[in-house]
């Protein structure tokens, strides 16, 4: 058996007996895990495949081959195997890798990934260019089932049979979205797991793949066979692999949405190392909806795979009952499912992480915006202060959704204006509107909310210069003023609230000021500040837009970040 | 027999016996016909469904029971039944009707649609409504085959009979997209018509459907007797009929991808009445494609089941053989497609509608630009001289793709600076491009195309005054600028080319000038004059930022539009 430090690149397990590959999956694993505990990470993806990703490694002659990971986050096995595995056995090295496939790490990760249903278009893509080139390498799409449900990942299933050509689709089929799955083609991969694979009515006979079932989907030696037979055809395959999410953790097989994803927990009890401060804004809004869902049977909370993000618990989507409908990973139907929602008199709450909702863009438009439907949208780490891989970046939302016509895009930032918010979003039947989560801490006010979301709140009434604070970048604005104030000025403070509508009222009494500036969570491209500025470009004053830079960070530190863009308090106070 | 214009609502037809109900399709079909030779229109889809759309309300109550027609270009002889037959009868009514669902015309149409793959997801929306209202009403989803391969199509296909309760597709297979239908399905699909809907591995079936075969999908009677077999049903059912596109007209049945949509006709030749001009910037790009393609293996022209809107006419399709790729109407997957062609060494040039591109704003996004891969996307009818339709606006791109980090958008103003770009677009492979063709009528110039597209082009330098316009409007900006010379002012005027990057060295020697003026051919939120505006911000120079109002128009004039908008060179040269 080869040392695990040994390992330098797939050609070293290649060498291995397949009899004794099962153990290496085993002292893998271990390391794995010690890993996840005490740093974190996916826990539940990468359990289930590691036999898979050895096999495929063992089987396959990446990158010669082509390995194409679906949203990459079960890719730890695959990093240990091709020369990363220092990052797995040394807790000093733990950060020296991402949690995703990574192009800048190694040649054998193809792309940044991290969203779902990605890998089978991607993989077309690698093939096509094969196939023009005269190339004879496999190309390989792993794919978990909750990921194949998603509209991207049906659309190149469906097209792939018809490049005629090597195409293999690996269907890791561990029986679990992020929490349980939803949609029919779920009960139809458990008829063909009930009959190995036999069942009548084969959906992806009827798409013309040549089909494989592996029923033991974490025995090595069973998958090899299979992918063996994959290898070299000169059509599209399809081998479904049934595997166990967590496999080998017994607390991640035991509850297997709360470890498919954990932050440092005890191996032994699964209890978090850190747990999480009792308050945040995914637990006021949850409990706000639980009141709201239980006082109008009209009320629909909805997601698209990740009720955990925004704090529905199993027991909580239980409680919710009828009134919660999770489509799966698809935000595209979601969007659609809450335009239809809002047009059959229900009240729709579609909760949905922001680097997430990039994905109905169209939908918001189409089905909700020019329908002018009043379905209402709440976006979770829509800020700095949200996920920083840079596949999952949250500050891209307010270009993305502010400059549709009809929505209206609310940025509270507080506690009590967020609710105020929720509250009035619901109530109204008159437009769409996108609520935006603040970001970091939770912040409070004790000043009375005034539910005219049409209308900027002056927090602060000076003179000569005034500082805009979107959203939770309010706090900002109002630490700069307190410093200006010290210096003998009198800033006006203005928190705007609404992203999407200028409040001309207030702007027109900016004009002659000597300064404004805008300070926004989100990048300034597009973004709310540069309409103030295009809106006070034809008058004397000095306009400052503050916000992020357009660029696609990755692992970072919210406070550099800050400080990078001129955004600290003092930063902000200096440009007067 | 009733009369035509005796048909005021769905009631009228209830009453004919069944067997004179293809007669009065018939019927239908004759002024239909009429209608679209003499004011153009759908042809084909809208022929083959006479008699299904017949059936439909003969069998269903709406406006109670629910019809979502996808796309609902289908949907003339729905408005023909449903109180709108005058703008079918009478020519000086033709457009008082919109050409899809229109909810602001009538109470039988539900949705604003004109973008594929909705419905299914939408009247996912309305039953679960239904159910948590305690309704019985059906709910009914009328789809194309073309239609059905979208991934919003397919999410929704999967969820709805999860819903446990009545839910109706009705799958009109006319075994055609806009131009031929690309994909696995379409296999499948033949199987099930070959083999009278009893082909092995239903995907219907799989997926839980009740499955209903209409071998004859232009006869009534069949037709009745299918939906009357689903109506009220408690499960999901799927009604898949057989239909002829541009049924009983024979240059439409021999056409069947001109005659999708048509201008106005001769119905006996089919040739049109007002053929278009010779030039457009869409047969400049297609024929410069065929001659790239032919001179590099590598280079791949995509579309997303739209080949004919820039000109790829199955003749030129022929040409480029294995170097042109339809994916079907899959615009997610066709963007995904040309990140791993371009990661594969292959030069991807994906042609798109403005309107369409919206579809994959995450794929753009994650895909392409996170990865930075030279693929390069070819946008069409992204201009205020685009689609008028409401639901096919093109002047909201700007915004949607400039905003994105690592994208270069360019909007060239004129045919040598078009070509130069894509030139450049194709040789390069540092950057992912978005190329705008642009709107209006083709422009030429014989200024030298400066390569370096980070760079701003002025084109004629003078004092005090800047007009800077981006892609068509540098016409604008041009004549503005003439008449301002006629008033004894030497303007400057700048084409900015890239709408992503600004040339800060061209920006600041504007800072001592008394007035900048943009001007761009999309919607000013989010667009890139807020963001010269933004950047000279802290300047004593006025800008003003002139573009289109945030909104979906619907059937507008440009000219009209452009007026609103304060866009006429009078206008422009009026604000100095």
């Amino acid at each position: 058996m080869i040392e695990l430090d040994k390992i330098s690149s797939p050609e070293d397990i290649k060498k291995i007996p397949t009899e004794e590959l099962n153990a290496l999956s085993a002292e893998l694993r271990s390391v794995l895990t010690g890993k996840l505990a005490a740093h974190g990470g996916h826990c539940g993806p990468n359990l289930g495949v590691v036999e898979a990703t050895v096999a495929l490694h063992y089987v396959f002659d990446a990158p010669h081959d082509k390995l194409v990971f679906d949203v990459s986050h079960q890719t730890y096995v695959h990093k240990m195997l091709t020369g990363r595995i220092g990052a797995f056995l040394d807790p000093a090295h733990y950060n020296d890798v991402t949690g995703y496939t990574c192009p800048r790490e190694s040649e054998y990760d193809l792309f940044e990934i991290g969203h779902t249903s990605t890998s089978i278009a991607l993989a077309v893509g690698l093939a096509k260019s094969r196939d023009l080139n005269g190339g004879k390498e496999n190309v390989v799409a792993f794919i978990g089932d909750a990921s194949l449900g998603g509209g991207e990942a049906l659309e190149a299933l469906d097209f792939a049979p018809t490049l005629g050509s090597n195409f293999i689709v690996v269907l890791n089929d561990n029986q679990m979205s992020i929490a349980e799955n939803h949609g029919a083609l779920y009960s139809h991969l458990e008829e063909l797991r009930k009959t190995n694979g036999t069942a009548a009515n084969n959906i992806f006979k009827a798409l013309g793949y040549q089909y494989i079932y592996v029923e033991e989907g974490n025995n090595v030696a069973a998958l090899i066979k299979a992918f063996r037979a994959a290898k070299n055809s000169d059509h599209a395959v399809l081998v479904h692999i049934n595997t166990m999410k967590g496999m080998g953790l017994p607390v991640a097989e035991a509850d297997k949405e709360s470890f498919h994803y954990s932050m440092p927990f005890d191996p032994k009890t699964g209890a978090l190392l850190n747990p999480s401060p009792a308050e945040s804004y995914t637990e006021i809004f949850t409990r706000h909806m639980l009141v709201k869902m239980s006082e109008n049977p009209n009320v629909v909370t909805m997601t698209a795979g990740t009720p955990g993000a925004f704090g529905f618990t199993p027991e909580r989507r239980k409680m919710a009952g009828k009134q919660f409908v999770d489509v799966g990973i698809c935000e595209q139907e979601a969007v659609a499912v809450a335009a239809g929602l809002a047009k059959g008199g229900s009240r729709p709450v579609f909760g949905v992480m922001a680097t997430f909702i990039q994905r109905a863009y169209d939908q918001l438009s189409q089905e909700i915006a020019i329908n002018n439907l009043p379905a209402v949208i709440v976006d979770f780490a829509g800020s700095v202060w949200g996920m920083s891989d840079m596949t999952h970046l949250g500050f891209f939302d307010i270009p993305l959704v502010s400059n549709i016509p009809n929505f209206i895009f609310l940025a509270p930032a507080n506690a009590e204006e967020y609710l105020a918010m929720l509250d009035w979003s619901i109530s109204q039947t008159d437009h769409p509107v996108f609520l935006r989560t603040p970001g970091g801490k939770v912040m409070h006010t004790d000043r009375p909310v005034n539910t005219d979301f049409f209308r900027y709140d002056i927090i602060r009434e000076g003179e000569d210069v005034a500082i805009i604070g979107a959203g939770a970048f309010l706090t900002i604005a109002s630490e700069a003023a307190d410093l200006l104030r010290e210096r003998g000025l009198n800033p006006t403070v203005i928190n705007p609230r609404n992203l999407s509508q200028l409040d001309k009222t207030v702007l027109d009494r900016l004009r002659d000021y000597k300064t404004v500036i805008t300070l926004e969570d989100g990048i300034v491209d597009g973004g709310f500040g540069q309409k103030v500025a295009a809106y006070l470009g034809n008058s004397p004053v000095k306009v400052h837009v503050l916000g992020l830079k357009k660029e696609f960070l990755d692992r970072y530190k919210a406070a550099e970040v800050l400080k990078a863009n001129g955004l600290t308090p003092e930063q902000v106070a200096a440009l007067v």
